[in-house]
């Protein structure tokens, strides 16, 4: 009778366990725009609200952002976006979701200068409040507590973020790496996810990026050293260093070595300037004074005495380093005795646009210098497993990373002793239903992104881009006829048009023969009394298809337009 | 008198001295389609004949292949061509060649069974002349000599030339790696190497490839040794290993592995099957007795006791392995506990595809490996450096790269001894007249790619690639007007059919507000007296652009067709 009493209760409890729901909006997936919710009963916090470049085949997409209906949906929830850090897949999307679901925003200082310089762009400096918050502090957004954790990343004042919630404490690291000796402010602060483990940790969600890549990342003064090693070892040689724009710790050492050397510094690539100007006004960069000098005064300088520092590392279209290695831009062009220092390692999908700009600056005489001059941003595996001995936590919810990466992470919770059946991998979308009892997929929300193209948001979607692909693999073939209303008989055309498809000039014959088996399908059409628009049109299509493919074996989108008088 | 008389022989002796042409008509940058003409008087032979696979702007092409205008102005000279191995990028294009310039043609014997196959298919192989040959073996070509020397490659039966011209010997590596443990044949002929050297090598034309890496690379035979531990390792599961189809020597590792562990062998994929036939056929391949099964055996066999060899392993869209992840393979279908090796490393511009098949199997629960499970086929610095000691050539004119590979090579040919002006990086068409007096570039010749588009050759250019390009980013509109003929009154119209633009239904105001745009230029025209057609559709073009633009900041290509009845 006991037993079953006490069973009654220990049921009745696991019944009541209080459960708080995890839903990724984005970055569980190749594209990686970051967004997640929290949820409990009347709250709802969003973390981060990044964007995506588009893939290789979002033909004449510019980006991608975050579905956010399901917030819109429980607007009167939705208490604030809490962010991470400053980089584009975390604070991106910021101004086409605060467009549409206006939420207040808390970050660090740096982070939201970068935010703000955004809202600024998009005239919503006005209309969204905004509160910084400094590490170690906690606010109260509904019933959730945040704590804002120091971190160490490729860009200055990244947090981590303790989640306190009735369900339990969930430890968020953001995109993190423990990096012993940052060249600004402090290490990640270790104690505070060792104390928060020592309490109780209910779900740890850390950045799964290097989940592959054994052991440590080194810290970002590596890099300076390098950086001095190359300057000592090109004292003749005008220097070009092109890196991320927003790795304002990366632009500090480059600013380093070149007052030791001697050298003036020239800021190029727009975004970098934005960033660079913001973390300067914040205090996150320290330039000594007589050192910035504008790219319009370089020519008053020997080569010897300059370091130029740019965008285009991932050999962007448009980018400074592009334009310079095209030799279309308007003040740099490149000549031997150049030195050129790539700081950054390709993104997967960037290789062969490196290549292509590796390739034409050495072509124009230049040194390219590619090796020991990056660190990554991210944990490795034993940072990770540092993090998992300090929380302990009692879930693993790997974040930020394709699958392959959340599960290689996964495999690393489980080695660290987090249970098998505690070990979550999400995807984007998924509601999960998390309490100390049980961990349990309950529903899923829209989650798919929203291509942005010009200035629609929104309006192209599968079946434009599947026009575009059709387009850009085989071109196009117009057919117009004009018919005479009621006899529908043919009174002018069928004008053939192409585009896209081949050389006009040297494939006449093949026109004229598209010409005739046009003229043929009509004449069937005639004598069968078809009148149907629709139906004139599929002979058309599939006549002239058949025989393109038979003669050309190519597929060109084949578009009848019928008109009449 | 005498130092006058002398120098006056000298000076005769120098302007005597014989000088060979070497003319890359391709190979020497990024899609790298091998091809290379040397041209004494009356002799031409070619080496190599090579495809390339499109590059991303190149779209809806299938193939490039080499421009042989040259060869064709200068037909009676050319008396054949030498192939050195059988890879695409140096055998591809034959079949489209041969059809505008029948040669006969020299290789190895596992090579020319590849050739063969092309031939067959094109339906060439009565028509082209060819002859097999043996390594060490030499061969008379107009007044050239040409000696096949034995390689290592990352397929079997490779070769480098040494040709003995009239102005001295040129020793071309071919692709090579220096493999002291080959799994099929012997190690280089590094003694004939140096035997030339001893004799004198007027040029080394060697393999840039790798010339970016320092060390070794390793032997063939390491791979063999992974599998085997992967083979052990995984004694319960499936196994499914990709591969380069060419690369005979790995799949024979695998069937070494899979005998040894009493697995049966699946080979899938067109294009492997097609190769180890032939390698099979010729002895290049030793597959024991009841081991190889055909896909629809399979099933018949628990998983243990199978392996499946595929090709995909570069993340080619329709090639098996892609199918397999997608699961819309007929045969074969990913279950948990599948072990997917990928014995392959990235060619650049290939990681994104691969990266999204390991996530789709990961997906579905196999386990993809990665690591340890590739070697190159190419030469790094140190193997360079052993051939360059061997040779000790004249000159250096580094082959078989992209420009940042070529340069590295001749910093490296200058390290080993090689005057800094007897290193020569040509590019593409360039004619290299070469003597043991001097090297100077003296005219170029035609060598872009040409275009191949399923069944057209050539038909494809600039102008029809710009209109796919500009297609598949903004997409069309088409603006058709009837006009009557003489009054020039509109008689119907305008219609107006986009395509890749936006969503129609979702932008019918803006469909509505393009009709009174182009009413609005066509009501200007008839207003002007403007009948010329040409201004009639630069009116439409201009307005409806620059209206589209402001409204949407897109610019779509805008197709105006006036028709008159």
């Amino acid at each position: 009778m006991n037993t079953n009493k006490s069973e009654l209760k220990r049921k009745e409890k696991k019944e009541k366990a209080p459960s708080v729901k995890i839903i990724p909006l984005g970055g569980l997936d190749q594209i990686g725009m970051n967004i997640t919710a929290i949820e409990y009963e009347d709250t709802i916090i969003v973390i981060d609200c990044g964007l995506a470049f588009p893939e290789e085949d979002m033909l004449g997409i510019d980006l991608v952002i975050p579905d956010v209906t399901y917030l819109k949906d429980n607007i009167d929830k939705v208490k604030g976006l809490v962010v991470t850090h400053g980089h584009e897949d975390h604070i991106g999307a910021i101004p086409y979701v605060e467009k549409e679901i206006n939420i207040p925003i808390y970050t660090t200082k740096l982070t939201m200068g970068l935010i703000e310089n955004k809202l600024r762009e998009h005239n919503l400096l006005h209309t969204v409040k905004r509160k910084v918050v400094k590490h170690g502090q906690t606010i109260n957004l509904g019933c959730f507590r945040v704590e804002f954790i120091r971190s160490n990343h490729s860009i200055a004042d990244s947090s981590g973020l303790a989640i306190y919630t009735p369900a339990g404490v969930l430890v968020h690291t953001g995109d993190f790496k423990v990096d012993f000796t940052p060249v600004f402010g402090e290490t990640i602060d270790l104690q505070r996810y060792a104390e928060l483990g020592k309490k109780g940790v209910l779900a740890l969600m850390a950045d799964s990026t290097n989940a592959e890549r054994p052991g440590f990342t080194p810290s970002e003064k590596k890099v300076g050293r390098t950086f001095d090693t190359l300057f000592a070892e090109h004292k003749n040689n005008r220097l070009i260093i092109a890196t991320f724009a927003s790795n304002v710790d990366r632009v500090q050492q480059i600013i380093n070595s070149a007052d030791k050397y001697g050298r003036k510094v020239v800021i190029e690539g727009r975004s970098m300037v934005n960033v660079i100007n913001t973390a300067s006004e914040l205090g996150f960069i320290q330039i000594p004074d007589n050192t910035l000098i504008s790219i319009e005064q370089m020519k008053s300088y020997p080569d010897e005495k300059l370091v130029l520092i740019t965008t285009g590392s991932q050999g962007e279209n448009m980018a400074a380093l592009s334009r310079i290695a095209a030799n279309i831009h308007a003040q740099v062009s490149i000549k031997p005795g150049d030195t050129v220092i790539l700081s950054s390692s390709p993104i997967p999908g960037n290789e062969k646009a490196i290549n292509k700009i590796i390739n034409e600056l050495e072509m124009k005489g230049a040194e390219v210098i590619f090796q020991d001059t990056h660190v990554s941003g991210h944990a490795c595996q034993e940072e990770l497993k540092l993090i998992y001995a300090l929380t302990k936590p009692q879930y693993a919810i790997p974040v930020h990373g394709e699958y392959r990466h959340l599960k290689r992470h996964s495999e690393l919770a489980m080695e660290m002793g987090v249970a098998k059946d505690h070990v979550v991998i999400l995807s984007n979308g998924k509601v999960l239903e998390l309490s100390k009892e049980s961990a349990r997929v309950t529903g899923s929300v829209t989650s798919q992104g929203i291509l942005v193209d010009g200035l629609g948001v929104g309006d192209v979607g599968n079946i434009v881009l599947r026009d575009r692909q059709h387009l850009s693999q085989n071109g196009l073939i117009i057919v117009v006829v004009t018919l005479e209303k009621h006899s529908n008989m043919l009174v002018a055309g069928p004008d053939i048009v192409s585009r896209g498809f081949v050389y006009v000039r040297e494939s006449e014959n093949l026109m004229e023969e598209c010409h005739d088996v046009v003229d043929e399908a009509l004449g069937r059409c005639i004598d069968n009394n078809i009148t149907d628009w629709g139906k004139i049109k599929t002979a058309i299509k599939d006549d002239l298809g058949g025989f393109l493919w038979r003669r050309t074996k190519r597929n060109p989108m084949i578009l009848p337009i019928i008109t009449e008088v």
